[in-house]
């Protein structure tokens, strides 16, 4: 079997995010400081597709540690309506992997235009995107080939926790911090475990994703990779929007992939796995809660000792997996999804 | 055949908006100009369910209309984690149907310990919620008995027109307002002409739903009604966040909606359009646009002479029957969808 960009890029994860937090451990302070000294607590983030689902963790990131409120911005209201809200209050936030997106540059140029405080998250530091802002936090990712991202997410999602802790952390967040690229060594361990399960869903059309609070954003991107890979449609939502209406869609055999690790939300997603036991639902559970890893038919246990707010990078990693190995079994090309290219234009 | 709470319902949409309109018509002046006095420019907005998704018009129309940046709030933050943001900067505005969701009275109490002016958009003034609030307004649309909501989400997003209008219009804005009831009439007279196109959705399992600006908010309006009546698993997106990923799913047959009334999203529509017929999918159109209703093989024509900023309350309707009657094809109760109650008690 020869190796996909994919596998590479989903294995060099542990690598990727080491790297970043080695490069950026010390600008991000200084960045901290030029960002504390605006004095602004609104972030305006503006991202497309893997990148906005990394900002959806922002917004919970931002908002629980820092106290900031994150609005995710509308792009449309800027490219085709011309109604760009006012922007000076707020930080505006870039995140994208390649920052040649169009729209985004459109929102950061407006910015520009009115002197508002802006960073742009960016794997290329010469983009055109990167070269709007007035900050940036460079990615270091490497070239990512396969066109679904997953060393990009995951080191957008390390760049903002990095930001978030160099604005109001402690010597603790840090030390928790530094420790992600080891759990996520040993996550990928599970690599065959998933293989050996992948084919259950040779059949599946459909499956429902939830994930709550610090990993609301982790259910939008699982969804994201299934639809990408697998041609599966993978619908994201909370556990608490899922009960307002789309649970209806629940019955025997449907797969729901629960994203349940120890932390607030813990209660919240074990009693949903009951609710969905009674309907006879199939549950893919990623999971260090052993009552919720019982529970599922496709079990994916992750390190115990996890905090929940680093909780999103590690469960990013066995739905890549999942969604490459489901992919695999088929048949669908692993590197070039039908009809997407690396750089989506929009605008 | 007997009629549902669901189908008098969603008959009655245009005299319960007309009954609201002439009754908050002069009220939502004086609330404006309240609004106005405290200088505000974010709006901090909570809802769940379809009330969320008339929120997201409300992120659009006072983008748009009002230069305002709307944040929809992460009520975990509130009720989970114990982390509110500061929200001294912001208007707080909650919509609910009932009043009574646990979470969104949870995030009212903090504004008003916090001492942040809040308005509650709902159909009982007496409810918990309400009561919490600085200002009221009333949704006047009577009893509600079919859990899935239909006026009671057309009556909110003209609550939201109004005041947006109120906030910032002009006196062609309120007529164009005062005709979305006879609007609204011309529409419901496709119900026949839906009700025969219905059963060839009869073994659909999966569906995409597409708009763009202003219907953005239908096109996750309308997936949560298939997926409460149809139990179709339906998922909503931009046309831009579309090509960003989830259009991979799409092969042949299979069945998109799109959402493409006259106005700045067409052009766009219309391109995807093209696309989708490149993969021969199956198109599901609410459009007043020749060309899209012709390349749909389920065409639902709206009125032709329809403002763009208020085509999301018309094409909510098409897309509340075409639910219905998958629903009746498939054999799904139309007033109580399995697993759902009215009041959803969520934290």
């Amino acid at each position: 079997m020869t190796m996909s960009h994919l596998d590479r890029e989903i294995a060099s994860q542990p690598k990727t995010l080491a790297r970043l937090f080695d490069k950026e451990r010390k600008p991000v302070e200084k960045l901290a400081v030029a960002i504390r000294q605006t004095g602004l607590k609104h972030i305006f983030l503006v991202a497309r597709g893997s990148s906005d689902n990394a900002g959806l963790y922002g917004k919970y990131l931002f908002g629980a540690r820092n106290r900031f409120i994150v609005s995710l911005a509308t792009p449309s209201l800027f490219t085709l309506y011309g109604r760009p809200p006012d922007l000076r209050d707020s930080l505006v936030l870039a995140i994208s992997q390649s920052g040649e997106s169009d729209d985004l540059c459109h929102v950061m140029q407006e910015a520009k235009a009115q002197g508002a405080a802006s960073l742009v998250l960016c794997n290329y530091t010469k983009s055109p995107l990167a070269s709007l802002a007035r900050w940036v936090f460079p990615l270091h990712a490497g070239v990512e080939r396969s066109v679904a991202a997953t060393k990009t997410y995951t080191a957008e999602l390390l760049a903002l926790a990095m930001l978030s802790v160099a604005l109001d952390g402690t010597a603790k967040d840090w030390k928790e911090l530094r420790r992600v690229p080891a759990l996520l060594d040993e996550t990928l361990e599970m690599n065959q475990a998933v293989a050996a399960q992948a084919s259950r869903y040779r059949y599946a059309d459909r499956m429902a994703v939830i994930g709550r609070g610090f990993n609301y954003a982790t259910a939008f991107e699982l969804a994201l990779k299934l639809k990408e890979l697998a041609y599966l449609a993978a619908e994201p939502s909370s556990s608490a929007d899922f009960r307002h209406g789309p649970i209806a869609v629940v019955g025997e055999g449907f797969p729901v992939l629960l994203i349940a690790p120890k932390g607030k939300t813990l209660a919240d997603m074990r009693e949903l796995a009951g609710e969905l036991r009674k309907r006879r639902a199939e549950i893919l559970a990623i999971s260090n809660d052993a009552g919720i890893l019982r529970m599922a038919q496709c079990p994916m246990p992750i390190p115990a000792d996890l905090p929940e707010w680093l909780s999103p990078l590690v469960c990013a990693v066995p739905g890549q997996l999942l969604a490459r190995h489901v992919a695999n079994v088929r048949d669908c090309p692993l590197d070039k999804p039908r009809g997407l290219r690396k750089v989506t234009r929009t605008l």
